[in-house]
């Protein structure tokens, strides 16, 4: 029994005027999708909960199967695991910024002009030791990088460096679980007991002082880098400082193969869903012409599902564009990429017992941010009650089969009927 | 106020090529199912979680209210409960296998050529003391019995002895709680802390170390045994030694007059289910003919449940054939049992307020298991906000008003409905 999952990343939307109150998905042509509509079974689906808004990283780890609320503790750790560095459970990582800071040490530029080409300034980074932890630094997509803390002692619960502004100072980093006073909570506060409480405050102290010394220390490095004499020299603006943010321990993910007894595969331009699959122990694959935009290789990725199905029982394809396009309020990229999507579909069709469509989250046109408005979802294979619904949309799907659902059981309904299950109970 | 509610063990079905992709309970005729469906709410039901197979045990703690999660630990103790021992809630009980092993302690038959009469090596196995706990066994159907140790420093955290295939030894029961290396596991994975998880380890190894000694004893006493001897001479394997396995503590149940304030009845021919129902306190009937099969004498049953609505509100009508034929992949057996079923549910209509149906489980005839498909439900009685639903089925009930609800609810709606139920705030 082999399962493609077709993830299209905030592709649900509200009813929006420009459109006579329909959404980008009932608007659009989808044959295919409507095909899986008629023979399979349908619902909507809150990834988190009900009137939670749903960030990729946490709504991918649902769609996994994992609890996101027992999980996910940031976003650094998907990041990092989507960049390429081996984590270890444990692990604390967090997302960095190359930014511009002037001689009075203020931000000026929270992206460094954008810069492109950092690998000569990551690999003086990674020369920076510090006694306490290991730092492993990587720089990932432009402006981009991520910083992984490993040893014993340290904690995710530290505040960012990054002051989210420009014209600021970059933050000090400070442990996170200081009261205002110092003092420790009252007792029922502290989850775990006093003493797990005063560890943990001890350990984010440790990891707040790490930080900041990591910071001056790259900051002493960079700003005397050829490679930004070099930009200063162009009249760009240097990248001489590490604006650190989102950090998170990495969690313990049960893996796929051993929660579930399938191979899993992830077809992903984005690094943060790469990120997840990686960490759930699923094999992730690097497509070329994959962008993570609206105009990424669809036929590429639909060529790599197919290659991934030969040694895998279910795969993830996962496409950034219609979110991409919701957050740019863009209707027509959004209507021309959820078309595209349907139109590589029937490819799929005899080569999986089992497809099922959906999004990670809404993504509205209006708001142009992720709302918690619910997901449409279809399974389509063998076996399954089918129901009335003939069209794949936000509304249509309300009336299904499935009823409302939890993003989390989305997976382990698959899984039951791929006939991989196993009973609770006798 | 009083409540019918007849659980078909089973019933639900997952569409069938044979059948038109239609399930046994769309194909049988059922005027008396729908009849409740066109005056009662309909639903769907996951008895544990959506995607979660439900065993019977499991599912039929959750149709009584209680979470399965809090509350189950294994099979033993509600098979114990049903042969009818009387149970403290701490007590470790275990589903036991009277096998044949032949000189050199190798199992060839796990069922001692499917022994019948058991009482006489039951007697003697029960003369078995060992310091450290009481052993209660008990003989139960067939080959089956059931060993229950009782005292202080127990634990269910043990392996099975039962090798679960011919040809091989016995195990030797092990605790579950130690890693390959007999190493404490890291900080993380300990719930309730490092003592907790010493403690645990301390009494499993205890029992485990009960489990083989009492395993030897049993071994020497059943194979002298005149019984054996006598199988022996007439060429039928001996039933010289106790396969142990399925082991759980007795989980304390709020006690179910306590918690709803009605008096509950179950009929049943099951084991399990009648184990489940006297756990949770309620009276248990015993009904001659009613056998757990497909030829169940459903009369007699009905009979019971009109007997015992004298004394009782809530009486649960648990009929176990539909899985039978499920289980056998017999799609014709499955379609009479519901439609027998069906035939007896007019007799209760003048005398029940709410009459409920559901299944515990559905079991897939293609399968021919439990799978994780949600089971129908439809609530009859005063007061309910009737819905559109003409028909009781998998698919109709999807449509209905109760939408997809989990197992444990139905029985606090159930309550309320009957004006019993008691507000949370104020």
């Amino acid at each position: 029994m082999k399962t493609l999952l077709i993830i299209c990343d905030g592709m649900a939307d509200r009813p929006i005027p420009a459109l006579g109150y329909k959404t980008p998905l009932e608007i659009a042509d989808t044959p295919n999708m409507d095909w899986l509509a008629k023979r399979g079974i349908s619902g909507i689906m809150d990834t988190i909960a009900p009137g939670t808004t749903p960030g990729s990283d946490t709504a991918h780890l649902a769609l996994l199967g994992y609890d996101p609320y027992q999980t996910y503790t940031g976003r650094g750790p998907f990041e990092a695991a989507g960049a390429g560095i081996d984590l270890k459970p444990g692990d604390i990582a967090f997302r960095v910024n190359y930014a511009t800071v002037d001689k009075n040490l203020v931000v000026t530029d929270r992206r460094a002009g954008r810069i492109q080409e950092t690998k000569a300034l990551a690999e003086a980074i990674q020369n920076i030791k510090l006694k306490g932890a290991e730092f492993i630094f990587r720089s990932t997509v432009g402006h981009r990088a991520t910083l992984v803390l490993r040893g014993k002692g340290l904690s995710h619960e530290v505040s960012d460096s990054d002051p989210h502004e420009e014209g600021k100072k970059p933050l000090k980093v400070v442990p996170l679980l200081q009261s205002e006073e110092g003092a420790v909570p009252a007792y029922p506060i502290i989850a775990g007991g006093v003493r797990k409480y005063v560890m943990r405050r001890r350990w984010a102290a440790k990891t707040a002082k790490l930080l900041n010394e990591f910071s001056q220390r790259a900051y002493e490095v960079l700003k005397k880098h050829p490679v930004n004499i070099e930009r200063a020299k162009n009249g760009l603006p240097p990248a001489n400082y590490l604006l650190i943010r989102g950090g998170g321990v990495v969690p313990h993910l049960v893996p796929f193969y051993q929660r579930f007894r399938i191979k899993g595969a992830c077809v992903a331009a984005a690094a943060l869903v790469k990120g997840v699959c990686k960490l759930a122990g699923m094999t992730v694959v690097d497509v070329p012409g994959a962008t993570g935009g609206v105009n990424t290789d669809l036929n590429a990725k639909a060529k790599a599902a197919l290659q991934q199905l030969q040694d895998h029982d279910l795969v993830l394809l996962h496409v950034k564009g219609s979110d991409e396009a919701s957050h740019d309020g863009n209707i027509k990229a959004k209507i021309e990429i959820i078309e595209r999507v349907d139109s590589i579909i029937n490819q799929f069709i005899d080569s999986f017992d089992f497809i099922a469509v959906t999004a990670d989250h809404t993504t509205s046109i209006s708001v142009k941010n992720h709302t918690a408005d619910p997901v449409p979802v279809v399974i389509s294979g063998p076996g399954v009650r089918t129901d009335d619904v003939r069209t794949f949309s936000e509304r249509a799907a309300a009336k299904g089969g499935l009823g409302r659902i939890r993003g989390k059981y989305l997976l382990p309904i698959i899984i039951d009927l791929m006939g991989k299950s196993s009973k609770f109970g006798a």
